[in-house]
């Protein structure tokens, strides 16, 4: 497979450094082709401005429309050009990150802000103006694997855990980013207590992340639920007859 | 009271600057004291890094033991300290963007990773080496509202709405930021359908806001839970016998 890996780390001699060594050795040697986009490494622009979008200071910025003009005329900058060509040529992503205020780094939000802009990563509609999301849209058919670490116990992340349930602290990313422009979220694998983790714990987390990694053209996606499926009303709720009763982010998963 | 106004939307002349301008004047037409940090005005700089603790580039970076050891030392670069010091000063502190893939423009992400820095924001202990947060920490005492707009319509943010709950998709902010750092999370005030508002929608908006801002000091906050008030296990679990058997965010609110 043609595999992105993101990396949102600023030390090149972290643990998670390590493990991305790691794993794109292992997926190397698996014979898939990977890129990388190291954000740090690269001085990535976080923060998403008139800049990206050849913007007119005179003129009044309206975010969305003004990426997707600059989307279709070819004038977003040379960055986010450069990594949009990147996501077309990916089969899968894998987004690696510490979880920081239990969300990406900034530097990692901004791409999220600045690559998927209107017209590719949402507003993105069909022959007949159906608006492509939650399963469909410009990154269908891609894997997407979150990988993140947290200092933490695992407890503390699980269904009643202090921090929320791990699950439902990412569902704007695995749910509102990844499902939303098209690609299937793998179950992301999450290292707990990365404060405290031995030499010897590092390893045995290094092989089962290695483990993982095998697995990514072959594991089965968290199946949320398809916008277009039936599953919605016209108002795009729920339908009552759909986990009746029950709310939470879990409802949007499709029943055992 | 004293207010900090964070505002994030990098286009002067949009509905969220024209809200901030409203509630601004407000607050000061109210006897209230208020300071705004206007990130993109201020070219706030969102990307976490070793320039912020002083790092010793030959150094390895450890993030949150750098920030604790620069914040101690009074080494924080010094567009942190100031937003520390206002947080200080701050009775009540507004949190203001337009919401990106369901979560803050990058600049505002950088914002949290930035300036709420081990010993400040996270690691806060007490002088038994009791760690203090959720209800508890260096921000106790204050009130916190986010204010946000959405493209969409409410009901696809309602309890079984598509995009799922507005009270989940804002838990890393209202619990864990507001919340665990001590600050009372207020109901969050979200303006939606922001795209498509006619001009007396607008003036609706803001009158609506008007009168929210005026319950700023007395509104109740959103009942979390409190790590400390014994609704937690030993390891951080929800007691068996507090809502049993659920799960899903709405579990770490005390019951009505």
């Amino acid at each position: 497979m043609n595999v992105l890996w993101i990396f949102a780390h600023p030390e090149q001699r972290s643990l998670n450094a390590a493990l991305r060594d790691d794993g794109v050795r292992e997926l190397r040697r698996l014979g898939h082709d990977v890129c990388e986009s190291d954000l740090y490494a690269m001085k990535w622009k976080a923060v998403l401005d008139g800049d990206d979008v050849r913007q007119d200071p005179a003129d009044r910025l309206l975010v969305g429309p003004a990426q997707e003009r600059a989307y279709k005329s070819g004038e977003l900058s040379a960055d986010v050009r450069a990594e949009q060509d990147k996501l077309r040529w990916a089969e899968a992503v894998v987004f690696h990150f510490p979880l920081w205020w239990h969300g990406p780094p900034a530097i990692l939000k901004g791409w999220f802000d600045r690559v998927l802009t209107q017209g590719f990563g949402f507003g993105v509609k069909d022959g007949d103006g159906r608006t492509l999301r939650y399963g469909e849209g410009a990154l269908s058919g891609r894997r997407a694997l979150l990988v993140t670490s947290v200092g933490a116990r695992e407890r503390t992340f699980g269904p009643r855990g202090l921090h929320g349930h791990i699950d439902d602290v990412l569902f704007s990313l695995l749910h509102g980013a990844f499902w939303y422009t098209g690609m299937a979220a793998l179950p992301p694998f999450v290292v707990y207590g990365a404060d405290r983790l031995t030499v010897a714990d590092q390893a045995a987390v290094s092989e089962r992340f290695r483990a993982r990694l095998r697995t990514l053209p072959t594991a089965a996606p968290i199946p949320y639920r398809y916008e277009s499926g039936g599953d919605y009303d016209e108002n795009r709720v729920l339908r009552p007859e759909i986990e009746p009763g029950l709310s939470g982010l879990a409802v949007h998963r499709r029943s055992r």
